[in-house]
């Protein structure tokens, strides 16, 4: 039965990229509010694209871009019934001159088709479209019950998505969510992505005297707003790279060893990981790898800070204030909205005299391992090794997708982030890329991990 | 023939307010170096206002900004000659919107006239230029000689001005300088420094990677600029106000018990201090009150800091770099070229891993103190109680006017700074001004001590 799947995917490949073109002909930048009409145009192609796919599709209004929906819910009430969630919103393209060909006009070029979204998300998104497509025109039916979920912000930060999956919480009941929005390991090296850091973020502002003072007639005698800012910070973490926020690792859940094995057989050339970055040493917490610090340790991280004089030269000032920006990345059980309290409290009491702090909170989101030893795991494992001639390896992912959040909140559920792109795609970069070989290796995993998910 | 003098003046201040505003119109920052027309607008302007006194004037090309000089040296060789000093190069106006009205369109409100540079100098440099007039235009001779230096380039640094002083060593010899840069010490009590600061300033840079970096893919695993450069900077001063540099304090003149007796009976008030500023308390060196942190104790001030994003909400990078420009306030004996070695050998030694660090060294100079019994002083003494009506007090400032120390080593001559300025002007701050009333004093005190100095 699956071979008929197969065979239908190897015949329409050109059609599929065509597919993909078209899609990826559609300015859909959902930070550009002049890009409105591109986005309702995207939304509608998605529409359609699942209507073909047989399934029931819909758009969903939201008070941002509209989100689509596909459902097919014949597979019977013993099959499994699966969320598929994509995105059809993209990153600004600029800066256009850095571009070969242009963003919005997809060029296939040695085997990579080039544009904005080509793997981030669109290219990706689709290969779920395209499988059930298949089983649709040639077994008439699928083997799982299935839910599409495409939405268009979440390079805006999915800011109506928890909202309108809260309202679908019982319609919606699922078990298992697929996401692929992430990377292969490496070109040969596919992969099954079971762990995601989470994420605080927010923002600290210092204020002293209420304007600029000159150093040479205030120096010395009112608190300099940066010279505070600069010592509450570095309370925040020693030299060996621990965080000292009070309690910040009473709920981190170590490593295991066997974890860390995983981790070390993955193929990875330290220098090589140096000279991308042309540093010379690497350095983080001490008693951890390079892997593990990406994937499996918290961080501190200013990734911003300003404040006084910013031009050419010197500017002999006591200045009125300053800001930090902040975000920690976080890892299983740590909780974001309470270790967000214990940063603001910490950096309060290390806030010196004459120092107003005011501090915001951005947002944040929990971070998440997945047990790979269950069926879906396993089964999406199988899919891939069929697909890719290769077994996948289990890796986490230093990022974060607070819809795998979600999705373990509201519907209980586990997500398989299978990535079928690579981080050298230049995702958010010019010349974003799309290996097609793994467009297609892709499409064709999908399409087994129903008859996987299935059996 | 002073009555002469004094009543031209007083008939010539509305001509005298029109000058300063003409001079007030050009924006001349020698900071900027899209300025350079500007700048040399204004040496033209201070040219012509020398020539109109009666001055022989000079515009000279430095590397930097030109250098404008005006002699008149027919008072006889018993009579004294008197260096004045003056800078035509304001501050940038920066942040443009706290301004109540532009910064290069002068307003009047109130009796004070609204401007960048009002204060700080153009408003009290050209009080000497108005009463050497006033002398020429009246009795058409001067009590002593007379030579100006009007450079551009003090809010930089004075780069090119010891070149030229030194070039100038046998030309230039005189008695005394006179320079009007500094304030009164309250609004009814004018003032005669005879104690400055020194300074260091420097900019230190620290790069880690070659661009700015996802911080879910490698935060952790690599050293953030920003987090290093706080650390850094940190280490450089105690929770107490100490600065932990070596050697910092080795050569520093402690206060004598006299000293801080004159400085605790002048008149200030640290609830009113406080109020202007919008702190809650002051804060700073312990052991040593406010007026003493100000006058008469070193410092460590970050006058800026930059680096990653600065827009608004968050953005989840590492970035590849962070700026802090820095100034120390010195105090005698201390050596700003020792220090700023110290300083930078002190960073180097704590900066992490993984980061390079480049340090540029922007300008220094030594703090300075008169012995306030001597004739000049005393003379000033007399010519400003004539003008304002009241004894001047003897007191010592933050500031660090480097060209007082190069009179002294260039020429061997002390130097009065007589300040018509007060503190609250906002120099180098937003709404910067200066009290017409004391404008006006000021130049008839001015006028009143070539004839003091002339006896």
């Amino acid at each position: 039965m699956f071979s008929q799947v197969e065979e239908y995917l190897n015949a329409h490949r050109a059609e599929h990229v065509e597919t993909l073109q078209e899609f990826l002909r559609i300015p859909s930048v959902s930070a550009d509010s002049q890009k409105q009409p591109e986005m309702l145009k995207a939304a509608g192609l998605v529409h359609q694209m699942l209507e073909r796919a047989g399934m029931n599709a819909k758009i969903h209004e939201t008070a941002g871009h509209p989100i689509v929906t596909g459902e097919w819910r014949e597979a019977g009430a013993e099959a499994p019934t699966v969320l598929i969630y994509g995105h059809y919103d993209v990153q600004p393209p600029d800066p256009l001159d850095l571009w070969t060909t242009p963003p919005f006009d997809p060029q296939i070029r040695d085997g990579k088709i080039y544009a904005r979204g080509a793997t981030d998300d669109k290219g990706q998104a689709i290969t779920h479209i395209l499988a059930v497509e298949a089983w649709m025109k040639t077994v008439g039916k699928l083997p799982v019950n299935v839910i599409f979920v495409i939405e268009g912000e979440e390079e805006v930060g999915s800011n109506n998505l928890d909202l309108f999956l809260e309202a679908k919480k019982e319609e919606y009941a699922c078990d298992v969510a697929v996401v692929s929005d992430t990377s292969m390991y490496a070109p040969d090296l596919p992969a099954i992505t079971y762990g995601l850091r989470g994420i605080l973020a927010c923002e600290v502002k210092v204020t002293g005297p209420n304007r600029d003072l000159h150093s040479g007639v205030f120096g010395g005698a009112v608190t300099n707003p940066i010279n505070a800012l600069t010592q509450m910070l570095s309370k925040v973490q020693d030299e060996n790279g621990r965080i000292l926020i009070p309690g910040f690792y009473d709920d981190v859940i170590e490593l295991s060893d066997e974890e860390r094995k995983q981790f070390s057989d993955l193929p990875f050339e330290l220098g090589d990981f140096k000279k991308d970055l042309n540093i010379e040493r690497v350095h983080g917490e001490e008693g951890y790898s390079t892997t593990e610090r990406r994937w499996a340790r918290p961080t501190f991280d200013i990734n911003g800070i300003y404040g006084g004089y910013q031009g050419e030269g010197p500017k002999t000032i006591v200045p009125s204030y300053a800001v930090a920006k902040i975000t920690c990345r976080l890892v299983p059980d740590q909780n974001a909205k309470q270790l967000t309290a214990a940063l603001k409290s910490m950096l309060e009491s290390v806030c010196p005299p004459g120092i107003r702090m005011e501090f915001k909170d951005f947002h944040g989101c929990e971070g998440l391992v997945f047990n790979t030893s269950g069926d879906h795991f396993q089964a999406a494992s199988r899919a891939i090794a069929h697909a890719f001639g290769k077994e996948p390896v289990f890796i986490r992912e230093g990022g974060s997708i607070p819809v795998v959040a979600s999705f373990e909140e509201i519907f209980g559920v586990e997500t398989l982030l299978l990535g079928w792109g690579l981080n050298s795609d230049n995702l958010h970069s010019p010349n974003e890329h799309f290996h097609l070989a793994n467009f297609h290796r892709g499409t064709l995993a999908s399409a087994k991990l129903w008859e996987e998910l299935g059996r």
